[in-house]
């Protein structure tokens, strides 16, 4: 691929035109990158380097550098460009970009910012940033080709050429009757396989699939890869056409959500990244902590009612870690397998059932080979084939039973509309903490005269 | 959104129409459909409707609807339609989806469909084949338009119309030389915006963004998203042009990346989902469980070492599931942190260092939470100030520990190139055990004096 080393040659390029005072050189630089590369190049200029570097790039390229850009790196650019390029170029960018800028300032900056955009532009962002989070209405653009009904192929394909440069997908003409209402949609496949006097309304897919402003991200995604859609109209509670949820977009949802789960899975909190601070981060993860930290003292308290087992079969604590350790492990194997594939397809009763009873085998299988596998082992390091027998049935139990508990508790809070990844791993893994040390303990005791 | 419920009053719609004999009814309902809808309707249907809803649909619609069912029901779709209607539907299908499908059947069954095939087909099928699984050249499709160097926009825009019907993208035309070298790229946009008599060279992006049939797919998919591309061609090791990967796919390569890594880190299996035989499940979880197994008997093995300790203070016991089970928890959330974090970033030693320091302190922040807390509850509990001391400082040393180990085990691993998620949850928690083990008996034994 032409990776990170092309992007060194062509910063250490511009640098060096730069050096020499060549600017028709730099500017050639520029002409052949991609907005992420000039965004890339812009930030490793030294700060006197980079005004020269703005003034050489169009309002549209600025706009799609800027979009790029960590929002302080876009506070830094847009103070270099002074207060009316700043202007022009916030009213080219992407409102759904131009609003994750906005929600990362101080109310006054805003403001202020807002104050200064073209009046129109500034409704439609400060529209867009009153949706809830996650939602449609949060992340589509207005930057599409919409035409009339009664338009011709001829008339939609002129459409499509005055509108070339602003809107974010060719890719679909989205068609609206008088009172914006959202009625079809003609691809531009469509269009160019059409005759030039064909009729919008003959060709166009009257049965358009839409989403509305307030359906979440995740549910977007899944019906874009379902259907291989470059993008999906956004319509209000009245089918009036809003906006349009974009491919690239969606990329970066896709990878957000899988995140999110993974973090909620390892039952770490939301929004940690790699710059949240120490104490952000102590705080978000502690609730969770704290409430593991009590399930984690019944399993103390548990062990102290059979205190008196213990005392008399000491070695019995040498295999508890290891119990459950075990019943934890298989918990969130059944847990991932279930949670992950939960966001690909709905379960019916039937579905449900034939699943629980696999990972029920499966939890029999694997209890058994360790089971008996444990049972020599402790036979064999302790002496006691009682001691043994003890421990690989009480292995065999948990084990199936933390399978069954790492299945049935997401596709119940699944049942319930909470989602499952919710029933993170560690609350797994201390909930079947406690259920591996009571059977354990349960069995030990039974059998206690035996073991003496 | 137009869902499930839509979904399911098409299936009514058609269905009815059947039931009255009118096929033009039919016909008007699969006019509306995607190809996704029309395999949910053919799946829903009873086996001798089948044949009928596969006689309504042209040979393009077929090839698309076949993309989205499973390759059981590709494989009895096919038998239905016979071998003629078969070798043109295969013959239009992306030879990425073909694959898949060739791949799923019997040597002796992907044999007989293989030689039905047209022959350029066939092997441009079997080309895709060979290359190995997860890399750019397996999920490219050769369905693209290209066009020589000395084109105007005229020709172009002609070429596009011809290719329309088959090309699975319409947003970039590839530019090659007569050695069939990938030379430039034209976005449609471009070629909208230029004039009919312009020439193609003048218009291209000479640096062409590309990728080789080896790239990793997960490679692939992060240009794809750092670019907002809509396709990235692809080149084999001579820079002549293979095929392109089109953003659809990308979108599952995405989903499908995110679903291992979960695997990987819940400690579960690659490749388990509903659909896998519980002995194949048991079988692809069980090495993992083997070795973790093995690792929890070295906890016991350190608690037999305090077999005298314990033996004198058995309320000890009652707090090392907690103990052990913090220490896990706490490395699985660093862990998710971190695993995560590599993906969207290349950290250098500078950024490695920060985190860790960061990691450190929120180590610390936590542990002295947890540690007074469960010092004052192990005091009113036990009715031992000594006691309570012993477990709040272990917990706050293995916190600090765990968080550490849930940090630098995947940077180490990814700087030594191995895929961090590999340091999955249970191993870390796993390792966490021991080490807290350790901990607490160790400072327990120390103090020991005090205890009784």
């Amino acid at each position: 691929m032409q990776d990170q080393q092309t992007n060194e040659s062509f910063i250490v390029q511009y640098k060096n035109h730069l050096k020499a005072g060549d600017l028709t050189g730099c500017l050639a630089v520029l002409q052949e990158l991609q907005p992420f590369d000039i965004a890339v190049l812009f930030v490793s200029l030294e700060p006197k380097q980079q005004p020269q570097l703005l003034r050489m790039l169009d309002t549209r390229l600025l706009a799609d550098m800027m979009q790029e850009l960590t929002p302080t790196a876009q506070y830094d650019a847009f103070r270099l460009l002074g207060r009316n390029r700043t202007t022009e170029v916030m009213d080219r960018m992407d409102n759904d970009d131009l609003a994750l800028f906005l929600d990362s300032l101080t109310e006054e900056d805003r403001n202020r910012f807002l104050a200064d955009m073209d009046a129109e532009e500034s409704e439609n962002v400060q529209r867009l940033m009153n949706y809830p989070p996650e939602t449609a209405g949060r992340i589509m653009t207005n930057r599409y080709v919409w035409i009339p009904l009664y338009y011709s192929v001829k008339e939609a394909v002129g459409k499509i050429r005055e509108f070339a440069e602003i809107s974010e997908t060719l890719s679909y003409l989205y068609v609206i009757d008088e009172a914006k209402k959202l009625i079809g949609v003609v691809s531009y496949r469509d269009l160019i396989l059409a005759d030039a006097t064909d009729q919008i309304a003959d060709i166009m897919y009257t049965r358009v699939i839409s989403v509305t402003v307030d359906t979440d991200q995740e549910e977007v995604a899944t019906i874009m890869r379902r259907y291989d859609f470059l993008a999906l109209p956004v319509v209000d509670e009245s089918q009036v056409l809003s906006g349009i949820v974009t491919v690239d977009d969606i990329m970066d949802v896709i990878v957000h959500e899988a995140n999110e789960d993974i973090h909620k899975l390892s039952g770490g909190a939301k929004g940690i990244d790699f710059d949240t601070k120490p104490g952000t981060a102590a705080i978000r993860r502690l609730p969770w902590l704290v409430l593991l930290l009590f399930i984690g003292l019944v399993s103390g308290t548990i062990i102290s009612r059979f205190e008196d087992t213990l005392n008399q079969i000491v070695a019995l604590a040498f295999f508890m870690p290891m119990i459950a350790g075990m019943t934890g492990n298989t918990g969130t194997q059944s847990l991932a397998v279930v949670v992950r594939g939960l966001i690909s397809r709905e379960m019916d009763r039937q579905e449900i059932f034939r699943l629980v009873k696999r990972e029920f085998t499966v939890g029999l299988l694997i209890g058994l080979t360790c089971g008996v596998l444990v049972t020599i082992i402790a036979y064999v390091w302790q002496g006691s084939l009682t001691l043994g027998l003890v421990v690989g049935v009480s292995l065999l139990l948990t084990l199936i039973l933390g399978t069954l508990a790492g299945t049935v508790i997401p596709l119940l809070l699944n049942k319930l509309k909470i989602d499952p990844a919710i029933a993170s791993g560690p609350l797994i893994t201390t909930l079947n903490d406690v259920l591996s040390l009571l059977i354990y303990f349960g069995i030990a005791t039974a059998f206690l005269s035996y073991l003496l």
